[in-house]
């Protein structure tokens, strides 16, 4: 069987969406309105969104998926010449097919810690850069991308963003974050960064919808009005336009009404919170030290293969001969039923 | 106002989706399934699609929209020094921003009739490009690429698309339909051509949901298996893979129970049917004899002013200084009672 | 044989360069200079090619050939979502092999008259996108592409050439000129524009070696100073940076040292003109009035056939059953000897 | 002064071109031929190539260059959705300005040894591929680029190039080698691999011209024929098609003409191997073992500024605060007195 009726902490995008969103598009679903995110629902949930974000001027366009926003923002910012930086763990790097390439750009890797570039790592390739003498001849870097939360689940601090933010604008890089599990950021005790910093810190962001409670979709902010103009066709030329373009902005106008954005991360992070606490009593390792709802276990293969078979999980990575990492991950709709059960499964094997 | 809360023809994608899918999809909200359409609802709309098309071996992808769709379909099939020839009228020309374009191929534009073309005209278009003796230094044409109902809501006839499926297959070109309104075609009268038909005589098409009944989705059917390799890493490739691919196969598995497909067609028909028969006797001129649910009526700029003052309508299109076209949309959406409205505002102007 | 001891008026490629190159790059040969066109060579071409068009801020590029310099310059000036402007007759549309949508652009299409855009034409094409209600779903207008001469060696007057260009500067389109045979327009009689009204109606335009006299090269000439930033990587990045850049700047400095790219203009235009004398004379009827280098004469095809067998043809095009459009083509390397057999051979048909 | 009448060391394209092919280029300047290589110039140049590869049935393209040709070749070679994978120090990674990416694919970089894959480097890459379960979501590995010799002199031996060649067959992988300065390597004492190895191990390689002697020029070499359809399309698209396709061909006939591509290597290699001899016994240090006409010296950073003030280099690298590391290239072009002059410079500073 596919679905699973039992345990699961495979993933945040195994069911369809919170109730609350469905109870929306159910409400609204004969009303009849304009195509393409020109109608009344989509201008009501970008004014949430702005609200939200404290951005009175923001643009705000409602895409489908992360691959698709990254590929078309990113193809947006970049001149022909130029490539992204971004650590080498980015999603854009590991797990897009080449979609960045298919747009003619290069993602240009750094290095990077759990997954967070830092702003000397970035100040250093711009310098880099900028002291090559053969610099023409080679790819010019464009624009910055990182991930809040990374894809390890880690998150940057306000100070490390507020930095990297200053080099970008030192040297007149836009700055794009991914927040494509933005919500378990946001719920975290140890966060510090709001999305009005990330208005007030980048040039493009997008909060993620798909891995926090919608049935799919990501709200593309951009701070500044007109930032990137025509940015409407550049969707539409990406295949990223959706002709019912309010099935998507409706979910972001339930995500952004009565706290429920926060809501669906704190619960996640709520869940996820017990389960560190219980793999620590019961003397696992954690892979990376991550807050938010992606739990990275460092164990031997052998004890992995028997909790595998009592929960579903989706990632397994190997370390070495005997160990592997495991990945537990929490998110809106994890019952606190399951938690306990969960809980069971890691102390008795 | 925005969402038209009186009388609108204005297109087929104006409200949410049939109700029988928003049951589907509320039902089945709360179960957990893998990603990426690799889960058995996808599995089991894949089944009833392969059923629907008597095609048994059949590839089937669900993608979120047709300009999505067709830029993944044709990058695919396309090898780099490639273009698809196609209808000037077609979708892919005219209103895709230049999606294919940015996929790297040129779109090989056609001379038509009412957005149809002859397998006459493709076979020139072939014959030309081998006869041209610097034809090494021209786009090769590597496909054919047409849309059923065109988009002026003409058909292809089995016989007419036979015919072009035979001087494709001469050839040795892939053959592509967008059947982006495909249910409006299938419920016609006059129409001939099966989906078992578009099974065995392309090489790929599309079943369109995003303008027949679903909130959103395209069902993209490949009938001979394998026959583009990796095609799911195109897919991903294109931003075009949903996370919760079962949101789109769930669409689809309802549109093909109980015959919803047919009935959405049907509704719509009936529905064009008694309007074109009121134009008839009220003496309008039909710009285009389409049968299908897009009515294109040419009439003199003054009167559709008046009747665009009571009636939502989204095309205009000027022919001469005096006269313009205009077009009224019908869908599963459209209501008996509604029909009759729009007939009185036809006859009283 | 493949090269032609005979008679032939097949092309103005088809020698090696005019012996005036071929000593300029035999006297430098064992000099050492810096690669990639930053050499001192390469700085004298690029101001003697300043100084013939009157424009001492340009910058100027040498690039290897036509099709090179289109794609290049192109793909710099157009952003994303654009597409270039041309009439359908033109090199990038019908012989260069999808090299601009290679690079993600549509090659919009304009009728025209033998080859020539008019600026009422361009004029009608961007006024009809700004009308569109849907032209963000279309691929935007971002710039013309003409060439001087035509494909078919047709001229713009001077005050063809303003109105075309006073269009693209009201519309904020840049206007690039493909001057792969400019030479030969330079020299025809009935030419009013001068390089340097080239320099000052357009955005970019290229002076064609290839054609005229070199071995190879094309002359590209940005006007003002700094119009297409990093112009040096978008070359580089294009594989059309010659890492000896020298040896394409020593053939454009020869070219414009003691008029040579005057006197390579007018032998061919000479030629032509005793040709078309004799052809007038002999009662052949011309397809196009072309005062160039290009002489196509419309005859029955058993006449062509005949004039073949005596001299060497590289183009023929069928116009009815019993008509072809055979071309003539002088060049700076045509003699009178061989003017004199052509005509004899005209007059003996 | 940008050409250096005195001592340089810069590079292997400082000249014009040997003497041999100035004086075929020159004599044959005036005789006619058709375009674009189909002339009998070219094929003889073609036949030439393919005796000395011992390759009788390989297709044979002479291109401009090597950023175009390594771009048209992998464009030709790659599907949408694969990326070449190639050492980190690639030229295509590191100095084409992101042409490969322009074609829509991703470099897949690897770790190395000077410049050098191992088999076994590959193999793990292919073997990580297949074993990741999420590969249908990254680029997939779709050939293998290496350099003969790479990017700092260094050679791979015929059992290293036998390894690579096997693992690419075995995964179906094409084999492409880049051989820019591949007479260089072929003159090498410690060289053991022919043209004929490369013909039989290889899919795809290229003899440098550009760097060995000729004004310009690489040819392309196919061993199989018809391993790569309508490639002469591809080279046109990629507007790397010469319209006198002969200046390239004829170059490369007086290269394989009475053992001058040999000559050329030996010339080099001598002049550098007296070099090395020189700096060993004045106590240098070698940055890389390099066999070929590349020599890199790591040296203080005061001694490598007073050496650089008399003799003209192109090169250095920094490697920590004091250190870095200089080079010096030899080439057809350098003569024995100016290599006793550098050894003075080296002797004395």
């Amino acid at each position: 069987m596919d679905h699973f009726p039992n345990l699961s902490f495979a993933s945040d995008y195994m069911e369809g969406a919170h109730p609350a969103i469905m109870q929306r598009l159910a409400e609204t679903n004969l009303l009849q309105s304009a195509g393409y995110g020109t109608d009344e629902f989509s201008e009501a949930a970008r004014r949430k969104v702005r609200t939200a974000c404290r951005a009175p001027e923001a643009d705000v366009y409602f895409l489908v998926g992360g691959t698709q926003a990254n590929a078309t923002v990113i193809g947006a910012l970049l001149k022909s010449y130029q490539g992204v930086l971004a650590p080498a763990s980015a999603h854009i790097n590991v797990h897009e097919a080449g979609a960045i390439e298919l747009g003619g750009h290069r993602v240009i890797t750094l290095p990077h810690t759990d997954g967070k570039l830092s702003a000397e790592t970035v100040l250093a390739a711009l310098a880099a850069y900028d002291e090559d003498e053969t610099r023409e001849h080679t790819v010019m870097p464009g624009m910055v991308y990182i991930s809040q939360p990374t894809e390890t689940g880690m998150l940057y601090s306000l100070a490390e963003l507020q930095a990297i933010s200053d080099v970008c604008r030192m040297y007149g890089l836009p700055l794009y974050v991914d927040g494509a599990r933005l919500a378990y950021a946001l719920a975290c005790p140890e966060n510090d960064v709001t999305l009005a910093d990330l208005a007030r810190l980048c040039d493009v962001f997008y909060i993620g919808g798909t891995k926090c409670g919608a049935l799919f979709g990501e709200a593309v902010v951009i701070p500044q009005h007109g930032f990137i103009p025509h940015f409407f066709s550049i969707i539409k030329q990406h295949g990223a336009l959706l002709a019912k373009g309010r099935i998507c902005a409706l979910q972001f106008d339930a995500l952004f009404t009565d706290g429920l954005y926060d809501t669906i991360g704190r619960t996640a992070i709520e869940a996820a919170d017990r389960i560190r606490t219980a793999l620590r009593e019961a003397g696992y390792r954690e892979a990376y030290p991550s807050p938010t709802n992606q739990i990275f276990v460092l164990l031997d293969k052998e004890k992995a293969r028997r909790i595998a078979e009592r929960v579903e999980l989706s990632f397994s990575e190997n370390v070495d001969e005997t160990h592997c990492v495991i990945r537990f991950v929490t998110s809106w709709a994890t019952t606190g039923e399951n938690v306990d059960r969960l809980i069971r499964v890691l102390k008795e094997e």
